[in-house]
């Protein structure tokens, strides 16, 4: 049999698939406390027959060895988000507050549809297959835990390694791309400082509920006035919060930011400029203490090995149907993947499956509506559509496996 | 003996009045849940030898009667405030995140000592004394709490009631004005909605964050703008708060907004342009979804009887040195103490403390610093000077009491 | 006859007044270029027999002297406003973008009626009045300028002296006040420095109007969270301009604020505040020049003396009927007028002539909408209703003079 | 003798050059009023022995018939921009408030400079040469006005249309790019109306200033928020002007934005943005008067011809040095070049010449610093280096023509 018919096989375990994915979105766990969820995978490899072990607390690997041949990594996420859900699903969430609204609960059953079908059909490749489910890639901190517990010198060197990610692009679709597919990210913690008063005395204070404002609006004109057009830059305040009652003016504020950018002095001006007017606005304010700021989830570029890419994009090409694969656009989010293959030193390859609805895309599409018909990853809305998504999800992770495994 | 001789006595009783103060300081309870300083109050007054009875569940009274006479009822609030305390002071709160930080501790020290007083020296005064320990006046539900509870048919109807507070005013000062002393006050919580997103992914949302400080800004023009110079009017946004990670655009702001005004016609003024423009922000903003306002914590205007505040500006007077009497500026605070003799239908008097350090008051008076170096109520800073403001408040509760009772 | 009879003679005089002010309605003057207007009044006063004398260019000044007795000086201003009238009047000005907004014409017609009807009965009263004609009110600069070009010595020094002001009250009515009733003003033109570029290249830029937007809402903060609350204080921003072409990203912005308070200690911190927050804004947007700031237009406060205002209102209400004399309430405006009698050290009255249609005004003000359907000075839809406006303000400058001139 | 030798004859009249460019720059002149500069141009050509024809008032063509050939169009734009000059050079504009800030004056002395070498070596080339004087490119109105007047008909069709532009790129440098080059723009003149009144009366008002700063930083998020990032896009807000008193609050501000874009759905979104921006900011203002929008100043894409741009590229690479030939990035700014091809139906090909001082460029560049270091057009400091500018620019201009034209 040639080297992906196995693939066909598929059809008998999807049913399984389809409960697994709906046992982990009901229940998600956040970064580094995915304890259940890492259980349950293990649970699922040692019922196929695979040992797997614990690298950091809650990541997890396991490793087919098929004699001789190249090694492959293939990564998924594990992670869930603090959004409350709001998709109406029967499957949704249990857990308040948090949810699996990134999709990773769609990565990690793929990824175990994939080592199942490769693990049953062992007479299909020759190499090494390496399944890696990692934790916390929301913030950046699990592909430097796995690293940190010393991922390398637990498992084989890779020649190669994959991961692939749900968006907000029709069901049934691959995307791919040489190159930059992902932003650097970097968050900022700001912590300003007022002064306390009671509410009905706002003369005796220093009202830092006034000096985010002014600092939120000012900042927007970083993207707007000072990066050059057409560069791509973003700098979101995901949060900001201060004061709890009413009647108390209180004594400082907090903002939580967000930058994405594809080119490290456009972010370094950006970060200069975002201490500039934070600083200038306390004084504004007559703030009479220095704000601070505090950096964390630093996330480095995904950056597409050329010829990984283009091994993986043909794989895909000769296997899927026409129309299946597509030219991915870069995408605005950022990952901590690419950690994991910068360690080995070896190539990667990062990909994009569709998971909206196609009807209902096609049709936003054409009335220029898809930015806000089409809920995106981490809207409390975002639901990936089953199927064909896990199918196809499922199927890449072998194909790609296979454009260096294959016989 | 002529009837404020036996305020000398209030020396043998100071060390435990200070104490006592201390105690409160350094367990401050929230509103409605001041179980532990209600037990408190109790034992001390059964200590001294006097029944007190719940009227809601942490509110408490006590009735001495003491012969033919006239009734008078006295008045402390008894909540502390969600703020983390910031005194250094050997008796800071013990309490995360909670703090007597309006010195209601100091106004139920001062109401025990002069039960005492008055219960030790029966023989001074004829009638009836009732000492009411209040809850939850913070926001404005422990008033109402023990009228609902039957307040009005559980003590005997007073002749008059009396309240003091605590103020930034130099310490060894009783502060009184006839009419208007503070003045009404209106929270509301406005929800805003927006569309969450991938932090990356702006775009994709409608940003609350942003929408939010829009709204921010805007409502200060109110004041600025809209209301007649010299008027008094205060809009104060006592808490913003959106979003809880710096990579998700939430979908909500949540502002709790509080009002002062003195007059009820700029109050309805001020509302309608407080919704005016939140509506058109968020339709700025492109929000799918109206905003919603929730009224709360409402408060009355407090406006001294004449007659009443005149009896007792005599009494103190007569009584407390030259330049201890001075007169008041109407306060920016509100307070809920005014339902209850509004719902007996009686006349009523509020007069105000000084607690901060007169010294360092007057350097500042001198320097025109008052505003930053003085810590108002509210602040975490705020910290009365024991001495001799909490011996001036004592003294202040007995002399008004004798006012009224005294032979 | 008694005193005041003869006042019913203004009947035969009113056909001309009307005249007169309809004329000089049509031909407003800016500040320091009335000439038109000046020799206006210069000939109808010689058309009266009454010789009058320039005292700096545009102002005029006439002596009656009429035997033994005090000597009163009345003065009215006499310029306009660069405003664009849009009153549909048939008697609207004639000169683009100027406008008598403020009702000058007003006080000159209204003090050339009270001089003809002194002149024409001069066995009623005795003493010396003195008319004067101002220039250039609404700069600070017309009572400046007749001082520096020696006004005390070319006129006798009077006892006390008037002056009225129409203003958005009902007509018909006559309004006093002891005390301040007029605000101290300070005007400040404030230039900020940006880097001018091409519109298409904002990131070459440093945007001055996106400057000029954040300082105009960070000022709105002096009024809404720096002052204490009731306390009077104005700080408007006038005008904010910027650039000229849509492509062509300016380099520096111009800011003409204006000040207005009570108390000198108010408007120093208000001062302070402003420069810090301009200065703290141009860092914010990384501004490469220092801002400027220079002050002009700085008019005193309006102070009534007691006894003087209470003279004229005793006057006023005893001759006029039920009603029409009112309690003023002391007005956000500012005048240079004071500074007369300042000069002179002597006392002064200051008064409010109302000029809004009554009935109009009467269901605006039952309907709360007195800001918003009754045309204030300054607004191009401002129009004294004549009748009885300018019969009342006339008769007032009148009964005033009698009050110490009166036999 | 090969085709481009003659380019050595430069030398002879660069001083002439000099001190044509020296001379435009002297008198610069607005659009649709480039009278003098017309005339001049005029008088060289006619020194030369060229006619030439008015195509609308100041727009003038020669055209050079020399044989066999195609035909090729040059264009220069001629007219200035309203900008006051700071540049400290001795040939500062005479003219008060008008400067060429955009360098159209060397475009003008590059294409006479140009003309003249082709004219005087008829025999390097045959075919025919227009070179072709534009008013008012920088608001989109003198290639209109060129077509209104006929020039379709009133010259020879031309095979292809080149025209270039200076930027702050090093000097030396000729920049090229095939397809888009310049963005599309709109600009929009937006009128908001408020209240007007006395400036101590806000109360009174619906203050216009406050409501502009409002929508210039709401504005800002259109870019910031609403375009996917890495689109390119410009929201310029080039002036705000509102009042010209800082005592009276004005009526209406007067906001003129400019747009640029690369996607015409881009624009459209921003267009709608824009509008529902504007209106709401009104709504929360209070405004009683809708706002209007007018739009004019729309500028084309100017989107390179593959093969126009392929062959200028290659002759300006085979001419010039090493070094001198550089990709172009595409710019922000637009032009209304693009019409006149347009208009033609025939390729065109726009180039940049570099006409910053070389090393001042290559330290800023090093430290970072380009936009800030380097003046940018349209900025009163923009000054292109004379020497080798000129040269460069006019050779390119000769060069490009013998690409078609050479023998």
């Amino acid at each position: 049999m040639s080297s992906t018919d196995f693939l066909d096989n598929i059809d008998s375990q999807l049913d399984w698939q389809r409960g697994l994915y709906k046992d982990f979105h009901r229940q998600p766990e956040l970064g580094l406390q995915e304890h259940k969820t890492s259980e349950r995978i293990e649970s699922e490899l040692k019922d196929l027959g695979l040992e797997s072990k614990h690298v950091s607390k809650t990541g997890l690997v396991t490793v087919i060895e098929n004699g001789q041949g190249p090694t492959v990594l293939a990564r998924a996420d594990i992670d869930a988000l603090p959004v409350s859900e709001d998709t109406g699903l029967d499957y949704s969430s249990t857990i308040d507050g948090v949810m699996h609204a990134c999709g990773h609960d769609m990565h990690i059953t793929a990824l175990l549809g994939a080592v199942r079908l490769l693990n049953e059909n062992l007479d299909a490749w020759s190499g090494t297959y390496i399944a890696l489910f990692q934790p916390s890639e929301e913030d950046a901190a699990g592909a430097k835990a796995m690293l940190n517990d010393g991922l390398t010198s637990k498992i084989p060197k890779p020649d190669v390694a994959y991961a692939q990610h749900v968006m907000p692009l029709p069901t049934g679709t691959v995307n791919t791309k040489a190159g930059p597919v992902l932003s650097a990210g970097d968050s900022v913690k700001i912590t300003v400082h007022g002064r306390g008063a009671h509410g009905s005395m706002p003369h005796l204070s220093v009202d830092p509920v006034v000096l985010a404002a002014t600092i939120v609006l000012r900042l927007q004109t970083i993207v707007s006035r000072e990066v050059e057009p057409g560069e791509f830059a973003v700098v979101t305040v995901g949060a900001s919060n201060s004061g709890s009652k009413s009647n108390i003016i209180p004594d400082r504020a907090e903002l939580l930011l967000n930058l994405r950018t594809y080119d490290m002095g456009v972010r370094d001006r950006i970060i200069a400029s975002i201490e500039r007017i934070v600083k200038a606005e306390c004084q504004a304010a007559g703030s009479q203490k220095e704000p601070s700021f505090e950096y964390y989830d630093q996330f480095p570029l995904t950056d597409n090995d050329e010829d990984a890419n283009e091994a993986v994009t043909k794989a895909f090409e000769d296997y899927f149907d026409d129309g299946v694969v597509q030219p991915a656009n870069p995408a605005t989010a950022s990952e901590d993947f690419s950690e994991i293959p910068d360690a080995f030193e070896i190539p990667y390859a990062y990909w994009m499956i569709g998971s909206s609805d196609a009807d209902k895309y096609k049709k936003a599409a054409e009335a220029g509506t898809v930015n806000t018909d089409i809920p995106a990853n981490h809207s409390p809305q975002f639901a990936p559509v089953i199927d064909p998504t896990l199918e196809i999800a499922t199927k890449a992770q072998v194909v790609a496996a296979l454009s260096q495994l294959g016989s």
